[in-house]
């Protein structure tokens, strides 16, 4: 069997010209990145805004298990079976994320025969947004740090900073430092923490800028620490709002690339939807509903974070009404949610899955209550048997929800058409009634109540006597009307990652707040949840190589 | 009077594909970045290996005052005096660092009517080549750390890791840091350091790599920590190299762009000459010799530290046989070195010139030492008088050096043509008789000391305790053979960066020595120069900014 990235690597690119001239965009209007990658100039974006927009399709999933689910390789397989109907369809996904490449993860291109390529290029540097993103964040960091050496005319209080440095790298041992050490000449010491680079608020800024203008005033805005008489220090007040936009300028502008069948795919912003708000920028999602009839865009992990993070705070804030949802399991992973181990994932088991279904269930309810139409898709495994995949069918049936197997792995575009077809179906005969959960005019702890309880199925919510005392702050200083962007295990649809299924009778607990005063959200962190992962004992990068006439091997 | 950026931005680019074609490259062997800038295939490499070889001059200068020598812009200023002759002349550049741009510096792309453009994309991500080296350091640092964490089966001293981090940010307060806080899941607890990402082991390999194997060669010989018996770990021993690789296999690759009268140039890799080897990578001045009559190439800061690295550590490795030297200094300068304050500068001084012109007469000394012939040049003011340049002239000429004025920073290549003429007739009457400064076979402390006597003009070299017991460690472990890449301050010719002119009867004290394994020398850091910038009270960051639409302002 070929691996993902031998199936990339021999897969024959079309120009990247053809693939924008498939979206109508004209050669001058891209910044080519070689002959397979290119950026939106900010004129395209200006030229369509009067176009009519398309529908937009998201694609979410259960709660993530180590039997996979493929939510990626469904939305570019859903993508590419748009194409193989005739359909003109565009992705808009979120840029992979450096640092778990080398870690656990591997890349995140999709898979198979449903994949965006150059995966390589995709999954290391790319155009370099990470980067850019990084160096704004780190140049704040440095001009507040140089602002206290200098004399600290703002009277920053060195135990308020609230603003840490970033690398797009998983390093665990980089989450609690000390700076500043040395001597007098060497900056003043004090504790310092890096989060990973999808992790830092220009992240969020990014994805939810309207354009520069609108970047500008997010990034001013940032509150970087606290003065001594308790004021916010802002982005602004250091006078380091141009510098960190100038870094960005490019970072800005939406990423074209293709999938193996060239369908266009604007490839665009921030995973991560654990701990930070994993969404694809909102300038990539409405370009391409610019663009193409039908957008398809996917939001981070299980849908108790990507999609309620997608709707709550994404769509919320760009105005955006989705029109259908796509729901991936695998039988695989509802049957490890039952209590079946890896290894015997292979072998029928109906009671498994009768009892681990309940993780796919409790995400139909939460969907449902968005008012967006739900399609659920099983992503197949050579594995999985008649009388499994039956039950699964029935079972969303049951409610409400059309259902359609996916072998786009296997198989590419064909192998999604059956999906492609029941997703049409429900844009030309399900309405979409979407709404967020929650009214802005909610207090923080409210939205935060809500979300838990609602959404995770929690009885209550717990917080830390510093959380407590940071979301008091952050109202007081007029910030009680943001949505809230919860950190949260991925693996559970509860705060500890150990609760599969759906979990009941327990709390959430909330160990700390932060406000995204850019970004325009209030950070909920809970349970154990980090902002820098760390590497396994046998990291990814061990088997990655590139040989000597630079062909990358290793990297899944 | 316009400023750098105004005129580069109102510069009329022609498409990088035409900069490409006057060196006859087809514009399938170029990687597109945009229209202006471009990525030399590896297969156009291969093409022109058996090409000619033109020939090949160094810019140097003397040692850098506040009030400017503008090596940068002679340099470009030479390449379009070039083309305006009708030579086919190419420049081999060294990418400017992003971190020194928010700090007094600003940019690097030369200044006035000689510079290279686009001077915004090159001064902040350029083609990304920096954040790639960027990555490759911090991943491995991550493994390190992470081996520790997992159980440390190499038994690494932590007390004994000569690995640090960096990022491309002056940012002094990561000098010197406490990793590894928090909790057993955090990392083991140490001392760290960052240094800025051109002080990195890995940029001097990029620049000194033949190829992809090679560069992976230099790449698993790094040294990162000794065991606790006494063993050197390297980043093979952590199985870092193949990863390490394949984020470099792109910044492998020259960049092309062009000067604002279209000459081609060849920007990549390298500054920082006073803590690193300062050099541009060998793969593009190579390239540049095989594509073109005659390659003009910089080394960065004084001629003490650049044109003795450039000599000593890359001619001698890459086997390159400079033809001339242009020793770049200003009237200004030399008052400055002769006494007079930045704001008396724009008087006529005789006295002042003819105290402060030893320190032109020691680099021209030097540089007769390595057997090349040299062209002095006065990058003009307006402000210089007749009898200023007159004596400056006769100076250089009893020398026994070819001597022309520079304007190219008010008139371009026009500006630039007697000094293009002079060094043409060097090329054609003069010959070099290249040869390094000291055998491979001396030992460490004997090439320190040829270093410090016969270039910087000291008496002797003082040694830490711990330099001297690391020089012994690296002759132990076989690298008595290697160059030794020295760290000293730019502004003077001595250790003490107060001391002007030609300093006479001081010693040089080494603080620190360390191995470059990889890179293939032996560091010595002399004086009190640091491997991390900091910024000033007033960053120059604090002037930058973009416009709604796109436009960077402030960047000098």
């Amino acid at each position: 069997m070929k691996s993902d990235i031998q199936i990339a690597q021999e897969a024959k690119m079309v120009h990247i010209k053809e693939v924008a001239s498939s979206l109508n965009i004209q050669e001058d209007d891209l910044e080519l990145y070689g002959k397979y990658k290119a950026k939106f100039s900010d004129e395209l974006l200006s030229k369509i805004e009067s176009n009519k927009n398309g529908k937009l399709v998201l694609v979410t999933a259960i709660n993530p298990t180590p039997a996979g689910e493929g939510k990626t390789t469904t939305s570019v397989g859903l993508g590419q079976a748009m194409g193989v109907l005739g359909k003109k369809a565009c992705l808009a996904l979120r840029e992979p994320s450096l640092g778990p490449c080398f870690g656990i993860k591997g890349g995140a291109a999709g898979g198979g025969y449903a994949q965006v390529v150059p995966m390589e290029d995709l999954n290391l540097h790319f155009t370099g947004d990470f980067h850019a993103i990084t160096s704004a964040n780190n140049l704040l960091a440095a001009m507040l740090d140089n602002h206290i050496q200098q004399g600290n005319t703002l009277g920053i209080d060195p135990r308020q900073i609230v603003w840490k440095r970033c690398l797009d790298m998983n390093d665990r041992a980089l989450r609690n430092i000390v700076v500043g050490l040395g001597s007098k000449m060497d900056g003043m010491v004090r504790e310092d923490h890096f989060v990973i680079t999808v992790a830092s608020e220009i992240m969020a800024i990014l994805c939810l800028a309207d354009d520069m203008h609108d970047l500008k005033k997010r990034l001013g805005r940032i509150i970087v620490a606290y003065s001594f008489d308790g004021k916010p220090v802002t982005a602004d007040d250091l006078q380091a709002t141009g510098a960190m936009a100038a870094l960005l300028k490019d970072a800005l502008k939406p990423n074209l690339i293709q999938t193996l069948e060239h369908t266009p795919a604007i490839v665009h912003g921030g995973p991560f939807a654990n701990i930070a708000h994993g969404c694809n920028s909102v300038r990539a999602t409405k370009a391409s509903m610019k663009l193409a009839d039908i957008t398809i865009t996917e939001a981070g992990f299980g849908a108790d974070l990507g999609a309620e993070k997608f709707f709550d705070i994404k769509c919320r804030m760009a105005g955006l009404k989705p029109d259908a949802v796509v729901l991936v399991a695998t039988v695989r992973a509802l049957k490890y949610n039952g209590g079946v181990p890896k290894a015997e994932l292979t072998t029928e088991n109906l009671d498994a899955l009768k009892k681990g279904i309940v993780n796919l269930e409790k995400h139909i309810e939460n969907l449902q209550k968005y008012g967006v139409p739900v399609v659920v898709t099983l992503n197949s495994f050579v594995t999985d048997t008649q009388a499994e995949t039956d039950f699964v069918r029935d079972f969303c049936q049951e409610r409400g929800c059309e259902f359609a197997l996916s072998e786009v792995w296997e198989k590419g575009g064909e192998g999604g058409v059956e999906l492609a077809k029941k997703v049409l179906y429900v844009l030309e005969n399900k309405e979409s009634n979407f709404k967020p959960l929650y009214e802005d005019s909610l207090s923080l702890k409210d939205k935060i109540k809500t979300v838990a309880t609602e959404i995770y199925g929690a009885d209550d919510v717990t917080y830390s006597p510093a959380a407590e005392k940071e979301l008091k702050r952050i109202e007081e200083l007029g910030m009680g009307d943001f949505p809230v962007c919860m950190a949260k295990t991925q693996y559970s649809l509860s705060d500890d990652q150990t609760k599969l299924g759906r979990p009941e009778g327990f709390n959430v607990n909330v160990r700390e707040v932060y406000a995204s005063a850019g970004a325009g959200f209030v950070v909920a962190v809970t349970g154990s949840i980090m902002t820098m992962p760390g590497l396994p004992k046998q990291p990814a990068a061990n088997n990655i190589d590139v040989t000597d006439d630079g062909v990358i091997t290793g990297l899944f």
